[in-house]
């Protein structure tokens, strides 16, 4: 079984940490007990923390509410930085005008809406509107019937030659001990494999998520280095690979998705190899 | 553009004929007009026939019920060659007894019961009969809640380690002149990835699919080779690929899926090339 | 660790018995131990036995003889069958006239060769008989230079549009304990994805390979069924889910790609079950 | 036929471009004619331009003194960004000690070493340093022998767990007007299916690569944003694609990959939208 470090001493080297939220912070249960001491400790410190999730459902503020009203107050809107956050940029800066049809919760597509540009689930798409929608954005697995839904987005993607922009990558999520769920990255495949075109994903592994936490970390962190950002996460092939291509330090912990007793297994076959490994994310 | 042969010169070379189905006999307007006409001159030159299916949501039997009621009354059951066979034996070969789970209509479901062992439907799945289950059968896109039934699916397939068989391979289907309709391969595929299984496939471009025609051909046609079998479909990633595969002559028609305007370019750039293409099946 | 069972005991239950060769007769140190006493009994109870391998390389006689050399006596050419004579069967019926350029040892080429055809090493395709290039056979690892003839090789897909055949699926094979080398599956997987054309594969898992073998059973052995069979393996992948496919009973041994402790492991993760699990194939 | 746009009206909307060399800048005949006079005419309008390349082979200082020998004298060493780059940035961030093993040119590893590490190539590995080997970098598809050493670097995969760093994702590149050359990128995907780990990729469409010429811009050039820059690409797959997913505009043009007459079938077969298409990058 894989030897685990102290996770204190080795947040103790660097300046920056970024967390992944769900196996780290959360997980279907709620917190992961003792996690509000590591933010508390950080604050303390004067280091500077990030939620780096995969999550396009809701806002950064919801997404911090969220922990909010799980106990966790510490939590800023702008701590928290969520793959929905680039679909949103994509939107401001390559598509100007007309509609964006989505799937997934009003709630998701509300955030992504910008001057301009307005959000129409798949489903009210019709011969009035076709011409007028400029993207199609994937958000959630949940809002919408999906026989009905998936086979519209498919047939909406070979008439309009638009982007479609996956804002989740995960293809599954774990719903309680026992049970996943299929993501909207898992369903973003099978669309895309039917349509034979190539979408824009966002989250991580890709770099584009690291980097926008790392602008912000450098903006309000000057001379703060790649070298100085410790990146925690539960899960090797997002986390891990992401972080470590990126080049941050990694850390993963066995709260979420990978345990302690398959580590060196899933580690030495992925040949994705973190700097650290830990329990847990709390001091 | 491709230049196209006369029909009837070529099937005169041949003593058996192989058609697919869809885009051939016929598509979703009905029969392609003056395909009877084809299979009363094979009826007048001894020449056999079998329609190879990738179809897995009806029998046989109803298959050719099927045609009877578009008006084709020459297609007998023992004509009919689906994927839905294949799925049947090798349930009948390698399950001896418990549940088949299954995601399609009863309708699909009903075809594949073999003695010892009994159907249900993927919602019907519990506490109380999941021990019983000793193979899942994906026959259709339709007869399930999709949202409900795949996330089930994943579940049943991630607690249980069992055979996955998915019995039509093909991932869209036509469902009319402009649309298109994700099929239970493409479904398969998602689900495959997932869960991280290999599943069982068959239909065509599987060997399979020709082999056990061919099996019936060799039965009531002694002397007959794979020489003298022509294979004729609208898909060159199907019934082309897998027929040239099998070692048959094969002819691509207009009729469906490949457009004759297309047909140069997607030959040349799939690398799949028939040995014939004609406008239609008909004489 | 999986629990295994009497080796005896099962094949008493079969009449005819399918054997993969590396990994379960023979592997890099020579005759796995024991099994010419196998092939012996198997005689005594007068069992069919055939040697089903995925190997292009050599012709049925030539992997005889090597047996032969081995001290396994009892192997004839007509129990060998090897995924190169499905690329022979494949150029008999569809490649009528011209070269066959291809990729392997002379040897290997030597056995394809058939009446009107014949065979040049890639390195010799020029402008003189490019034209009469009628398909291209990948055959082995050896016997040419990879950086010369593999570019080679691409560019004469991209000018000729004619069929590309792989006659060993393999990616990789076992060198010794503890090395392998890139098999010429792993080489014809690159070159696919790089001129974007869909070759065609022979070889275990694809059913093809049991079919082959499966028609010479019921010419030589009338009356008997797919039942009546037990393939027996090392590689799940190939052996175990080929067999499984074709409804054939399996048996995965521990002398070859899969370890007896990795097992358990590798059979819940892939997904793929054998009928039995024994050490090794020997009585 | 597409329609083509007129290239300075384009570019005068612009601050900064990003052109990509093989197929815009140069190509196998040499520069293409008139790009320097593209080049002057940014300098007379005080425009920036950076040249975003998927090459490793050689530094940036090389790939600038390239450019000079072509006679495109204004390029400067620092408007180059290559993929190289971002490898020898994950080997100073993630490596720390020991021997980088490569596959390349002497020349494509003299450039990625730097202070701890040395560089050996794949050849040279042995009993008595590999376990000094902490990294793997593919470089370049010359300077070794493929057989040898491309089996050599998938054993030294298997057995120390280091990173593979693919410094360059191009699966082919053009070598005339006729023929293609498989690329290190292309050699890598069949390496890493072989051996089963994730390896680490630089270079287009990823977005570490626009991340690392658009930190350059805003270093040197305060106040530009996304909006500011343009890509300018011959391959849809690379250059666009990454372009419009970093969220700049792009432009696409007919001196490479990409030919005029095949363009609107592709981008609509794909679904990648260049923001605007013309013939050439020349004013």
């Amino acid at each position: 079984m894989i030897e685990t470090r102290n996770f204190k001493e080795i947040i103790d080297q660097y300046k920056v940490i970024f967390f992944d939220a769900f196996g780290v912070i959360k997980n279907y249960e709620g917190l992961v007990p003792g996690v509000d001491r590591t933010l508390d400790y950080l604050e303390e410190q004067k280091k500077k923390y990030y939620i780096v999730t995969n999550d396009a459902s809701r806002s950064p503020l919801q997404l911090a509410q969220g922990f909010h009203k799980m106990g966790l107050h510490a939590v800023r809107e702008d701590c928290v930085i969520s793959s929905g956050m680039l679909a949103k940029e994509y939107l401001d800066l390559k598509v100007h005008d007309g509609i964006v049809a989505y799937l997934g919760t009003p709630n998701s597509a509300h955030y992504i809406e910008s001057s301009g540009l307005h959000t129409l689930p798949v489903g009210a798409v019709d011969e009035t509107n076709i011409n007028q929608v400029n993207a199609l954005v994937l958000l959630d697995d949940e809002g919408y019937d999906w026989f009905k839904d998936l086979n519209k987005a498919v047939n909406l993607l070979r008439r309009r030659n638009i982007p479609c922009i996956v804002a989740n990558t995960d293809g599954s999520y774990p719903l309680n001990a026992n049970e996943i769920s299929i993501a909207i990255g898992g369903i973003a495949s099978m669309l895309e494999s039917i349509v034979g075109k190539r979408f824009i994903r966002f989250g991580k592994p890709d770099s584009q998520m690291f980097m926008f936490a790392y602008d912000l970390v450098r903006e309000s962190f000057p001379g703060v280095g790649k070298k100085d950002i410790l990146m925690i996460g539960d899960t090797l092939t997002t986390d891990i690979l992401g972080g470590n291509k990126f080049g941050l330090d990694t850390m993963l912990v066995f709260t979420g998705n990978t345990l302690q007793r398959d580590a060196e297994l899933r580690i030495n076959s992925l040949g994705i190899v973190p700097t650290y490994c830990c329990e847990s994310a709390v001091v």
